[in-house]
C-alpha cells in the first residue's frame, strides 16, 4: 500500500527503504545548497544550477506531500471516518504542517516575485522534514519535555547568576571600561562568555578586584551552568537506548495482536513499548530468566528453543507468552537467525492491556496452550 | 482561607495560580527594569516610568508581605501559641526575610533621600523571591548542602591545583612577561581562564616551556574542575525527580490522613514524600506491582480498577493501603482521568510513622475493609 | 609457542610481558619522533639520526608482523584449514592491515624515492598498532558502534543547531562584518566556535541584536553539543569496568573447559565473559551471595573456604559451578592469594551454553561432585 | 592519649577538633602567603612580617610532626614491636613524608642560607598536608588508581587525537602562518587549546581548509577529551558518598568489637566499612528494612524501637545483628537523638569477616540473645 511505503520505510521493503534515504540526501543537499548560496561569488557563477536544483526539490516535496495526503486515509481505515475528514485531519498534524513548511514558501514566491534567497531562512525549515526519518530527534523534543520543570528550574538558577553577575562586574568595572561594562545589559555579554566557559576574550577585566570576582564567578558559577547539560544528556541517553526505531500505530497494527485496540489505548501502547535492534545469532531471551513480558518479532526470524524441541518465528510471531501466562519463567531461549526488529511490552504494562482487553489475553492463552 | 490562597498556589484554585503567576511576571519584570535603569540613556528617557513602577512593585511586595505576617496564625493553628509570638517567628523564616529584603531598601531610601540607583544592587535581592515559586532552586540549595562535604573536598583539590599551576607559570613565564606573570596572584587569572576551560586569550604563554607545562596542566588538570560540575549536576537532577511540586505542611494537611502528626513528624514526612504530577490516563499504579507504599490524590480525579469492580477517587482519597496492609500486593490499576497531583509515601517511611501513630494505622486498616 | 608470546602478552610470562612494553615504548617514540622532525632546525641537525631510527622501526615492526603471519597457523589449529589459507585470511584482520600500514609507506618510499618527510603522516598510523597493547581503544570503538544511533541522532540536532544560528547570525551581523558574517559558511566558524565553547574570540558579534541571539544560543544550544560527550564517555565507562583485560580466544582456549566450542560460540563467548582484575587477598566471591555463575582462574593463586576445608586454585581452576548447578547459593567464599585474573560468565549466559554444549555441563557436574 | 588527640580529631573531643580547624586554617594561611610574598612591593614592605610567620609555621609544624613521631607508638600497641622500629617505620609512611617535606626546606635554608623566595614552591607542598584533614583528597587519589586502566586507555586516545590534528593543521596552515603552524610541535599549542575547549584564540586557522579540518575536530574530537572527566568525576562522587568521614584504625579499635583482628584483616575491614553521619531523628534503619549488615554507632546518640520497647545506644553500641543472625529481618527502627556518626558492614563483609574470627560471631550472638 503507499502508505505503508513512505510511512514504514525499511518496513515495507528494500525499495521503499531506498526511497527513504533519498529523502534523507534531498533534504540535507538542500541545506548544503542555501548555505552555499549565501556566498556572493559561489551565486553568481550557478544562479541557474541552484533555481533548478531548487525546482527539483520542490517537486519532490510536493510529491510526497499530495501523495501522503491522498493515503493517509488507509491509515485511518481503522477508524470509520469519511475520507475528507480524514485528510482535513491529517493536514494538521505536526509532521503534515512541516511538510507544508518546506513547500509553501516557493509557491508564494512564484506568486508575489520575491528573491529566491529572501526564501533561504524559510528553506532552513526543511531540516525538520528530518524528524521523520531520524526518531532520535523526536526523542529528544520528548526529554525536553519531560524535564521541563527540571530544566526551568535551572534557568532560572542561570539568569539569576547572570543578572546577579552582571550587574556587580557593571560596579567594579564600570569606570575602567565604560563601553564594555557601561551598563548591566552591557555586562551580561562577558558575563555569559563567563559562565558557558565560552570566553571569547573581546572583553576581559582589567581591574583587581574584576579579576578577583569574575574568578569566584568562575569557580562557583560554572558548576550550575552544567546543570541542564546533565538533565539533557542523561535523559537523551535514557530515551534513545529505550527506542531503537520508531513505534508508529502502523508497526503494531502489523503484529495482529493488538488491531482491536481502540485508538487512545494505541497511542498509550506506542509508548510503553520498548523497541530493540539485533544482529544475527543473539540471545533474545534467556530460559532462565524471569519472565518479562511480551515479545513480537516485526521482521527477520528468530528460533525459540525449548527443552525438547525448537520452534522457528517469523514477522508477526510473538513470544514470551507462556512464561507470563503460566508463573513458570521464561520457557524457552530465543535466538535471531537474521538481523531483527523486535518489539518488547514488559509484564506491568501487559497486564494492564490484558485487563482492559479480555479478547487479547484469550488470544495469548490460544498461543500458549498450542507450544507447551 | 487568606493564608491557603497565598501559600499553596494552584492548590487553592485557579485565581491563586493566576496570583503566583502575576508575582513570578511581576519579579522577573523587576530585574529586567534593573538591568534597563543602568543604561545612561534609558534612564535619562524614563526615569519618571521606572520610579512608578517601583512603587508599584514595593506596594504589591509590601502588601503580599502583611496580608502574608497577618494570616500566618492560620498555619499555626494546631499549634496552639498565641498570636503575636507566631507572627514573630514567622518575622524569622528565611523566606519572610527575603521578602522583608526586597521592600526594606525602598523606605529605608524614602527616609535617607538616597539615589534609587544606588539601591539597584539590593533590588537584584528581589530575584530570591522566585525561590517561594520554584521547587528548583530550593532544591538546589538542598543538593549543595547535602554535597557540601564532596564540594569541599573538590574545592580543596581544584585551589591546590589553582595555586600549583600559577606558581609554575609564574617562575616559567615570569622574566618573559612580567606584567601577566610577574607575580604568583597575577598567575592565578590565567591558571584560572586555563582549569576551567573559559581561556579568554588575554593572558597566554609565549616560551615553549610555559607552552608545555599550560598543555599539561590543560589534560591533567580540566577532570578535577569537572568534578562540581558532576556532583551538582547529578544531584539536583535526582532532587527534581523527586519532587515535581513543593509539599506544604498545608499540603499534607489537606489530606486529612496526617493532621494528628506532632509538628516534629509533620516536617519529617514532608520530606520523606514524594510527589508526581501525571497527565490524563497515566497508570498512577499497577495491579501486578508490588505494593510499594501509599499514594494520596492531591488534585485531580482517578479511578481505581479492582478486580471485578471500580472505585472513582477524589482530592484527599489515597490509595495502595490495601496491598500494603494484607501484603497481597497491589490489588488495584489506578488510573487518572484528569491531570493528577499524586503524594507518594513509600513502604519503609510507612511502616515508620504507623509504628509511631497507632491511630492513622487504624484509620487505613477501615479503609481498605470498606474497599475489599 | 610463538603466536602465544606475541598474542597473549605478559598471560604468556614476563619475557613476552616486557615484549609488549618494548613494543609501546617503540610506538610512541615512532611518534614523537615524526613530530620532532616537523621542526626545521632539529630536522637538519639529526637527519641521519632520523634515518637510523626510522629504519631500526621498520625492521622490528617488519619483523613482529612476518612472525605473526607465520605463527597465525598456532591460532587457527583447531579450525582444520590449510596453513596458506590461514594466512591469507589473517593478513585481511582489522590488526594485520593496521600492521602492514606501518611499515609498507617505507618499503614503497625506498621503491620510489619519495621523501621522508612526505611519508610523515602515513607514519603516524603507526599509532594505531597501540589498539593491540590497549584494550580501552577497542572499547571505545565498541561503544562509538553500539551508540551509533544515539550519535548519529545527536549529531542531526547538532548539525541543524549549527546551520540555524549560522545563518541567523549571517542575517543578523552580515552588513556589519562582511568579512566575519558575509556568508553562511563563514558564519559557521563563529556559530561552531560558540556552540562547543570553545569561543575562540576571533570573530565575534559587535551589534546589539547580533549578542543577544549569539547569547541565546550559548544558553540554549550548549546543552545539545554536550549530548554525545554524555554518550561516549559513560558508555566507554561502563565498557571498561566490564572488560579489565582483553579476552582473546587463546585465554578462553587455555582454560580446558570450552576447547570443544565451535568457533563461532568461542567468539560469543568472549564478548559475554567479564573479567577481572585484582590484587592479593581480595574476596573474589563471598558465601553467601547468590550465585551468579562460573569463575575462570586465569592467572595467579586463590583459595576456596568452604564450611568445613579449604581448596587452592590454580590457573585454569573454575569455581562458582556447585552453587550454579546445586541452586543452593554460592558455596565458598574465594580470596585471592596473589595478583589475579578471573573471567567471569554470568549465570543466564552460562545456561546458555550448557543447554547447547552438554559435555561441558558434564564437566562441571563432576567437579561439583568431587569438591561437595 | 596524645596520638588519638592528634590522629581523631573531633572524635577525640572538641579540643582536639578545634585543634584540627586550626592547623587547616594554618596550612590555607601559608599558601595564601607564599602567593603574596610574590607580589613585589606586597613582598619589600612586609618582608619582615612575612619571616615571622614563617617562623611560627614551621615551629607548628615541627612541634606537630615531633609529637606525632613520638606517639606514633600507641598506635602500634597492639603490634608487638619495639619503640624506635615503629618509629622508623612511621617515617617512611606517605603522611610523614608530606610532614617532613613541609619544613625541612625551611632547615636546609637556615644551614645553608638560601633566599627564602627560592623556597616558595616547596612550601607550596603543604598544601598536602591537608590530605590529612580532608578525606576528599585521599577518595581523589583512590579514584584515580582504582580507574587508572581507562584513564590510560582515555589518555592514549586523546594523545593519538592531539597528533594527529596537529599533523593535519601543521599540513595545511603550515605556510600560511608559519609561526603557528610551522611543526608538529608548534600546532600541538593550538590542537590542544581546541581539543580541551580552552580556545585561547592566540592561534587561529586562517585558510579554509584549516577552518574546516578545524571544525570537524572541534566536532568529532570534543567528546573524547570529556571521557576522563566523566571517569573521574563519577568515580570521586561514588567513592565520597561510600565514605562520609575517614575511617582510621583507631575508629575501628574505639568499637571493641574487632580489637582482635589481626592487622591486615584491620585495614581491609577499614576499606570495607561505611561510615555515615546524620543529623537529630534520622531514621537510621527501618524495622521493616531487610537486614543488611551490622551498624556501630561512632558518636552521638540513638534509640531502638523494638516492638515491644525501646532500647537506648551509647557510642560503641552495635545494631542489626539480631537481624542478621536470626534471618528475621531487621528487628528494631533505630533512630538518632543527637548527631550521630556510624559505621555500616555489610552483610557479605559481615559474613567474611565472622567466617575468619569465630569469637566476634559469639559477641555478636550473646548481644543478639539478650536483646531479643
Amino acid at each position: 500500500k503507499t502508505y505503508d511505503f513512505l510511512e514504514m520505510g525499511s518496513f515495507a521493503g528494500p525499495v521503499a527503504g531506498l526511497f527513504e534515504w533519498f529523502m534523507v540526501f534531498l533534504i540535507l543537499s538542500n541545506i548544503v545548497v542555501v548555505a552555499l548560496e549565501s556566498v556572493p561569488h559561489i551565486w553568481e557563477a550557478h544562479e541557474q544550477t541552484f533555481w533548478y536544483f531548487e525546482v527539483f526539490s520542490v517537486t519532490v516535496f510536493s510529491a510526497d506531500y499530495l501523495v501522503r495526503l491522498w493515503s493517509c486515509v488507509e491509515r485511518e481505515a481503522l477508524v470509520a471516518d469519511q475520507n475528507w475528514k480524514s485528510r482535513v485531519k491529517y493536514i494538521f498534524t505536526p509532521m503534515a504542517i512541516v511538510d507544508l513548511a518546506a513547500i509553501l514558501p516557493f509557491f508564494l514566491w512564484t506568486l508575489f516575485t520575491a528573491d529566491l534567497r529572501f526564501l533561504r531562512v524559510f528553506r532552513l525549515l526543511r531540516l525538520l522534514k528530518l524528524v521523520r526519518y531520524s526518531p532520535g530527534v523526536l526523542s529528544l523534543v520528548r526529554v525536553v519535555y519531560a524535564e521541563r520543570r527540571a530544566l526551568v528550574a535551572a534557568l532560572i538558577i542561570m539568569v539569576g547568576l547572570l543578572f546577579f553577575s552582571a550587574s556587580l562586574m557593571h560596579y567594579i568595572e564600570g569606570e575602567a571600561q565604560p563601553n564594555e561594562f557601561g551598563s548591566i545589559p552591557s555586562s551580561l555579554w562577558f558575563s555569559l562568555a563567563t559562565l558557558t566557559t565560552i570566553g571569547y576574550g573581546d572583553v576581559v577585566p582589567v581591574t583587581t578586584a574584576g579579576k578577583i570576582v569574575g574568578g569566584l564567578f568562575m569557580i562557583f558559577g560554572l558548576a550550575f551552568y552544567a546543570i541542564p547539560i546533565g538533565i539533557i544528556a542523561s535523559g537523551f541517553s535514557n530515551e534513545v537506548h529505550r527506542k531503537e526505531f520508531v513505534v508508529s500505530r502502523s508497526v503494531i497494527l502489523a503484529t495482529g495482536l493488538f488491531h482491536k485496540l481502540p485508538p487512545t489505548q494505541m497511542h498509550e501502547l506506542g509508548v510503553r513499548m520498548r523497541t530493540m535492534e539485533s544482529s544475527v545469532g543473539t540471545v533474545l531471551a534467556h530460559r532462565q530468566d524471569e519472565a518479562n513480558g511480551l515479545f513480537i518479532l516485526i521482521s527477520g526470524q528468530a528460533t525459540a528453543y525449548f527443552h525438547q524441541r525448537s520452534i522457528p518465528l517469523q514477522p508477526g510471531d510473538f513470544f514470551g507468552e507462556v512464561g507470563f501466562l503460566s508463573d513458570a519463567g521464561r520457557q524457552a531461549t530465543v535466538v535471531s537467525r537474521t538481523k531483527c526488529k523486535v518489539l518488547w511490552l514488559e509484564s506491568p504494562d501487559l497486564h494492564l492491556f490484558l485487563s482492559m482487553n479480555a479478547d487479547i489475553g484469550e488470544q495469548l492463552m490460544e498461543s500458549a496452550r498450542v507450544r507447551i
